[in-house]
């Protein structure tokens, strides 16, 4: 058995040091590299590709809003094609660093604000696949299981990785437990990494009320700002040796040549 | 006989407007596109790839300093390796952005004040070059002739187009006159034009004093943000009909295969 | 009788061009002034107050998201506190400018998205008018007739100014038809000076479907981005000159020592 | 005997951490407080005003290069005029958010490039002192002893705080060694402590060629990002504390009413 672990990655931005990088990189299959509009300048986005490529990490764009000072975290209502554009863009500049250290961006993850609003709005979902797929249509586009992403995705005949995550709970609708609830989080490295297994096994998300909800999850993102997540990872890794579980890169979960 | 025009194209910026795109874009044989760090968001790098390509206009990259409000004319000490990946950057966005349009970039001109410390320092024009380099080894490097940019592209293997300008003077070494000396443009259509040809025919510039400097020119760029510039345009078009020399792309000037 | 006429201005930004604020600021009896986040930089601020001080036009700031890119017409969806310290931050840059040349300014009006998000969410409205009264609790709020700023501006103790628009209809509820709507903007010069001196006169606005709906007005706002603003204006200049109505600035017409 | 201790603080920008200033500024005696440009977001601004007046440390504006990634480090050819106004528009951007806690700033120091910059050339240091002296006359320019700054401040009748630094060396003109040469910062405790207190008794600094060089020092500057800067700092208020000096504010050092 066989899953993918993705996190944010390349977070930083000139002088501002942002995540943990170090400890992270090791403890995932692939990272979601930032693209400089909401973090992640041109120097951060090179040493983060050579990092990956180290560790054996596949890599990902993470476009996001143009918004340092939000940090891509604040809704901005976009046209759909300057949206599909910037996606774009982001890649393509990724993309170009990238190729000049000898590897390759395998998939994509909207960053932040982007990607709950492309989660329930379907025009900002097919925005930001049309811009995916105008990069490069063998791209994976990783989107939330159940979400208007994964929706976009297949109408545009983008290859699909249907994400969860490791540290969240779930609602009887498939949906994550909104953060402002308080039992959103699952902090305790015992019960995520129970709950990844279960996931995994059963082929389906419990919500915190029980309810079976079937899904197939290509990979699991871990939160690199919640100051719990080196442990969890770490205890979630511990389990997938014990049960044989190997973490791939997206590539190889998707079973693609990269 | 046939000679290459350039200029700066797509320097809009969201709502607002620069420059004269719609009229220069028919009398240029290539187009320098901004990428969005000076000016140019992705829409109006999509928009202008488009309306080149519609044009048969050659497309190349235009990176500038990350500085809207002084649209890339301010000069900014960055440390070399920020500035070649910011080079690589810029050019991949456009790269995909092109791609997305069925069009390839074919060159590069740096923008504004990184042109103009990259024609006296070769610390950054050849960090310009190997960002050029890392994005695509078959970019054409469009530099001043007898510039540091020239030096660095040869000595980085980089395909480089020799550029002089249609409207400016030159000093006994062969540099354009600056800009603050009243004499340095040239406003005349006529006399614009008959320098045009006189380079091109002779295989030289010529000084204010009359001087000979040997240089062949591959491309000759014109300001569009000088109000002369169209009418300065045309009557060298014209000229260059009276004469026999055709206007082509920065690729079929070099010999090269697009 | 007397009213106030308010436009935007000085919404260009370093070498980039908007608006027409040559003519307009001989029309209107205040100008909103960008603040730098969405357009106007220092210089072209201190260049419009000066001009404004030489028309005898009242100063106001206009603040707006930080989004040079989107002209601040995005909608960013920004917590309280940090829009209530961006709007006091802007305003306090234009105070300091302001009295370096011996002007001061008096009103405040959110421009763009900001306004439009500002005008139904009383949250937002809270927001900016407590970045007013942190400012300057002299300062006027030059809000939408029957909007949540109206209601957000009395309620902190703010003078209000009542906006109306010269060249815009409104429907049964008194609310400006969107833009979308094809009959939504009065493009005739004689329909907009008639509706404006018929609010004026009857101390009510009339919708497209002939409702009458009592609104003591303030001021009228025309958008100088209209290419009929200059025509329209004039003519309700010239209508106003028939009708002994006067034009006076923002502290004049409610009656404030400036 | 008294003296004053500077410090850069609330140099956070959005989500990204930089610096330590909850332990800084209770070491401090006044603080140099980011405006936004380089860092230093409004909220951040308002956090640090108010830390600041708890800690009963002055309050001073930090305007720097509008350059976020290059965290104001980087050198910008601005013109002199647009420099000028971006210096008041940053200064009157913090006053109005420190009047709306009560507070008051009463300098200005410049930070990053822009003081080296101002530091060796008169016409940079006199748009800076131009530039404050438009937000507000009385407000004090903190200036590197011996620098164009100083200069200038006297040439407009500004009030100058001459300042040094308690960790770095000098060269026989006076001036800091860069920090390019290895011996050029103190990280010694012992060394900065004792260096700080021979300035202050003996009215001179010392080169490290042992000449002395007379100087009246009204502030020390305390490098926060040196990970040695607490360390070094406790060790010189231990030193203070041992010879009778006293921490002061700006104002109080140069006997003005605050």
């Amino acid at each position: 058995m066989k899953i993918n672990i993705n996190a944010d990655i390349g977070e930083s931005y000139g002088k501002f040091k942002m995540g943990n990088d170090e400890e992270l990189m090791r403890l995932i299959g692939s990272a979601n590299i930032a693209c400089g509009m909401h973090a992640g300048d041109p120097t951060i986005m090179v040493q983060t590709v050579e990092f990956a490529k180290r560790e054996n990490v596949s890599i990902g764009a993470h476009p996001g809003f143009n918004d340092v000072w939000g940090f891509g975290r604040r809704q901005i209502r976009m046209n759909p094609l300057d949206l599909e554009y910037s996606v774009t863009y982001q890649i393509g500049a990724l993309q170009a660093l990238a190729a000049s250290r000898g590897a390759r961006v395998t998939h994509v993850k909207p960053h932040g604000a982007l990607n709950n609003m492309a989660h329930d709005d379907i025009d900002i979902a097919m925005a930001v696949g049309r811009g995916i797929k105008a990069a490069d249509p063998e791209l994976v586009f990783v989107a939330n299981v159940g979400s208007q992403m994964t929706r976009a995705g297949e109408q545009l005949g983008l290859r699909v990785a249907n994400e969860s995550y490791v540290d969240r709970r779930y609602d009887d609708n498939g949906k994550m437990l909104s953060r402002e609830l308080e039992n959103s989080v699952i902090r305790s490295p015992e019960e995520a990494s129970e709950q990844v297994v279960r996931i995994l096994e059963e082929g389906a998300l419990f919500s915190v009320n029980g309810k079976r909800i079937p899904a197939e999850v290509h990979t699991f993102c871990i939160h690199g700002d919640e100051p719990t997540a080196v442990p969890v990872m770490k205890a979630v890794r511990a389990k997938f040796v014990e049960r044989g579980i190997e973490v791939v890169t997206i590539p190889q979960m998707l079973g693609i040549d990269a």
